[in-house]
């Protein structure tokens, strides 16, 4: 099917794979009128380019965005903008290998099972760098919502064991450690646990916590297409993420009623929620507060230590998977859960432009 | 928006208010031949219905579904499958109180921002009740599968902080205790916990798990029409779901590469894998394993103990909400979650028919 | 697929069958606020209501429409409004006859070629009726398109080889004569002309043409979305209907540029066009005149004359189809173009609301 | 909103503008194994490339196609093939006249209406170029279209009022003579009628014919997917179309039941209808008889003779329009028309697979 297309009114169509000439996305649906270059979908992408740090694959990519239409005098013009980043690294020579088996937790099996063959170079269409496309969209519908008065920050909440402490919360640090992590202690802390894994060979996982500020109320449908519902198909359609809440989330399902609602008061003019349980969103629908919520990753699959598996003869083996891999993708994919959030709430947000007469 | 229509081959239109004359839902796409009469759907919905045990709203409802199109001579013809459930205690009285104020924990406000009014009549279409369509749609997408060797079966994997030994596991408990614990022990606990909150004036939530057994491997969209990520939407679409995961979930932040891959193996003529941590999905198709997911549900946001809130003349008031609610709302929402389930993985195995020439 | 929902914002879902129990309409996305009442709606499937004249089939039905959902207090909530309307005639009797034969001109074929069976009574889903859900969705489009200034009228412009005069075109005639024409001579003539066709046990078709005032320039969406494009697409989905046109239509691929071309014109303080070939629309964008556009309409297939086919031993035969038919479709048929362009303009103005920041 | 897509299984999204950087498409859900090449995709840019003959503009465009993603070893891969096709010569000095008025028969005035300003370089969005994409996407559904041994034929019937004369068809001439007729004799008087009319700087108009052989019964949806609903927006989204007729199309109307109905036979151990004036389409469905569409193209609006229009200021001027233009685009938009066709009959091939169990 066509499951590279996500959106309604702002519609994105991704393309491209990992050792292909290159990576690509064609938004459409974005209002005409928004002043928009291509330095503003750079600073997006150089947030999840690789060789920022020790902890991330030294594979080389500038990830140079060139943007094909859709814009006219520095504005969007309402029809779609075409952007495109090439790769620049195409050494399929590391890959070869990997043809013959199936890497444990990668989609090479499944891959096969559904179309009968696969593009097994760096993983073809399965690999990370799919995720280029949903970031160079994401600083378009970032900035589109920023005039909005709507803003997405991103940041590991915790790296394997390694969680941050709220009461050290700084949002400067998010930019500055190789983790992304908002308190500069913790993330010293998971450094040590990630050199350790890394001589081990191994791989680490970890939470990332996105904050919505600014978001009116009123926005999302009712039934399926509860802005809840839409942010977890978003931030879950990202590779490696396997959880995904809103608010208390898990927590919520230990808690009472008496603890877990929300109670409204009026104060300043204005009706607010006194605690926020609920993450920003009633019933499905934006509540004013800001919007909270986590994702779950994996620990990196591609490991160099020894796993068994099968090979293309239908035969047990052991393998070792060689190629320039992270030793963590949670940093990296930061910026990308922020670009599905964006692309999701902006969506959301021109679709409830016909919500009442 | 159109947010009351779901899936794409197999979709399904819900409508209907708690307090209005109905419920009911369109079934589009099911494909013609299959054989379906009203005692297949009421099965599901009879699992749903409130009054089964002192841990439901009183509320008197039969919800006896009618097919009024869509099948003929025992077959579905391929045509829409209209179903109604019509409602039969409309006692608005109840609900006229909470007209002026808004509840806490429920739609009431986010619906005044969106839609500039609300029916208030008990919560109108953020009711519990709009999931009545859901699961006359999921007995449907149920028994499709089954023809496909594909069954799905949900269960209380824990309520409030009572969960289930997994060593105790017993199938067939499920359908027996009044809280569809697969565990009579914690089901028992369970009981004297909400014996307890209910006493209070409080109510409960608890974590919902779902098996799905005999999925093929290959079913699923790589990018973001992933099998996890629309299973993530459907179960976040349910009213009161805070929070989902997939296999090992929230786990896997924690987990490391070695042990959180799961190795392939070949054995008695066929590729399996020797560990499910991945929870039977790999880049969004599913792998040939067990599909393992978790919902997490709040407790139940109507309580009987005071709170505070806002009235329609922004005065800030006490209150204390009446009527007939349930104190936990897991148990009914077990066969939701199955449903809704269903529709997803019918739906993309419908799609997936295409995958290849 | 899910073939009976049509719409974006503006979505509508249709099910029944001329002979089970009912036929139905969903309308989701209606924006809130809008005040609806039962005979808002029945004014219209008035207006396609069999037995209003000699010239339609004799089959007694009043068509009630009930509203089921989606109204509190006299105006639309913004969630979805459920119509029905009862089969009250179903005697199948009539029909268990064409169940062993291909009705000629009929979907009789086709639905079995593509579902393996059909319900044979009275056509089934492919009956007639199944617009009535159309038309009661219409009513509620045309209500809210008039608020903002946007008036729909069709009639017919020709009954088989009669056409009306536009130097005698009388807006009232359209709802006083049986076959809707603008026009009461031509109505006379093709009076006579079906009259003598219906001796003859045979059938005649028609033009319609549609007349749209106050559409506001600017909606439309440049590509595939192109709203003559919509149009044309929900207007021939109409069954019976073969040909399609907007503006000019096929005259305009026998004119010139320079006398095809609309010349742009400032006057009283606005641009508006000197000439209208274009018939309102200008690379797929309303352009500010007058939409006109016109469906071709088959003679009734149902026809009492000598037929051959082929029954289902495979055996070719000669059939008389009895039963209760219409004549001629034409004139019932334009309140469903009317509901169709009003269905489709207001979707396209809804979704038209995010075109520029 | 996001007009650019087109298709739900097949699905293609198209970017560019006249005289930005490049036009491209990107096709999702093409089924994986097709054997694919940038020639097969060239065959057909090739066919509406200009500078072909004197009645196209002479803008020097080769329109060489590079096939990006969703190929590997020869095969497609079942994900996205993005195309790109660079734009070569983007010599906007011939247009920045036309920035300051609005052209007759063009989009100029209702971009503007619609976005607030307008990309008026060639006309941006609107240009016939944008066609590229559909082309290249056309190419692809049509390759897999063969192997269902389906075939799209389309050809230009008339030019201005010169019509083929069918007892003259000739296939072998589509491709040989200049207006892609199927009849030599035809084409040369057509040929006579557009140097005169070149000469008076006007335009020229004309109706494309497609046929399609091959198709088997039972494609299509009944309600609002019917088969011929889906070609008729396909193929009434191509820039200039203003009409569209399946079968006898304007001609049913004025026919009577009698003469219109294909009478079904049983012969050589198959049903076939006797004659086609339903244009093997009956309720929506294919009936496993040719399918005959025909679209009414009009005159170029882009003519070289003086004609009145509206500038910037609010001026009412007269203007001749400079540039590249063709006096006709009929033969240009045989090869369009066919690239739609395919696309629709491909993608509702995909989607009848689910039709039964």
């Amino acid at each position: 099917m066509a499951g590279s297309t996500y959106g309604t009114i702002f519609k994105i169509t991704t393309w491209g794979e990992s050792h292909g000439k290159g990576i690509g996305v064609v938004v459409d649906g974005c209002p005409a009128g928004l002043e928009l270059c291509e330095e503003d979908i750079q600073l997006y992408l150089n947030r999840r380019k690789p060789g920022q740090s020790k902890y991330t694959t030294p594979r080389k990519e500038e990830d140079t965005v060139q943007i094909l239409s859709g814009i006219f005098e520095g504005k969007t013009t309402g029809t779609p903008i075409s952007m495109i980043i090439f790769n620049e690294t195409q050494r399929s020579g590391d890959y070869n290998e990997i043809a013959s088996f199936y890497r444990p937790g990668h989609a090479d099996f499944t891959f096969d099972a559904k179309y009968g063959f696969r593009d097994y170079r760096g993983g073809g269409r399965s690999s990370g760098r799919e995720t280029i496309g949903r970031v160079a969209a994401g600083a378009i519908a970032a900035k589109l919502l920023k005039s909005y008065g709507v803003y997405i920050m991103a940041y590991s909440k915790s790296i394997g064991t390694v969680e941050i402490d709220y009461s050290k919360f700084d949002k400067d640090e998010i930019l500055k450690n190789p983790l992304c992590m908002p308190d500069a202690n913790a993330s010293k802390t998971a450094e040590e646990l990630l050199d350790y894994k890394m001589k081990e060979l191994d791989s680490v996982g970890g939470i990332i916590e996105c904050i919505v500020t600014g978001m009116p109320a009123g926005v999302g449908e009712p039934v399926f297409e509860k802005l809840d519902a839409n942010l977890a198909k978003a931030v879950m359609s990202i590779g490696a993420v396997k959880g995904f809440e809103i608010g208390d989330g898990f927590e919520a399902a230990k808690a009472f009623g008496t603890t877990n609602n929300d109670c409204f008061k009026y104060i300043d003019g204005k009706i607010i929620k006194t605690t926020n349980h609920s993450g920003g969103i009633l019933g499905g629908i934006s509540d004013g507060s800001d919007i909270i919520l986590r994702a779950a990753v994996k620990p990196t699959p591609s490991i160099g230590a020894k796993q068994n598996t099968v090979n293309k003869n239908n035969e047990n083996i052991e393998v070792v998977i060689k190629g320039r891999h992270d030793p963590i993708i949670v940093p990296r994919a930061v910026v990308v859960v922020e670009s599905m959030v964006a692309i999701t709430l902006l969506d959301m947000l021109l679709i409830n432009k016909s919500s009442k007469i």
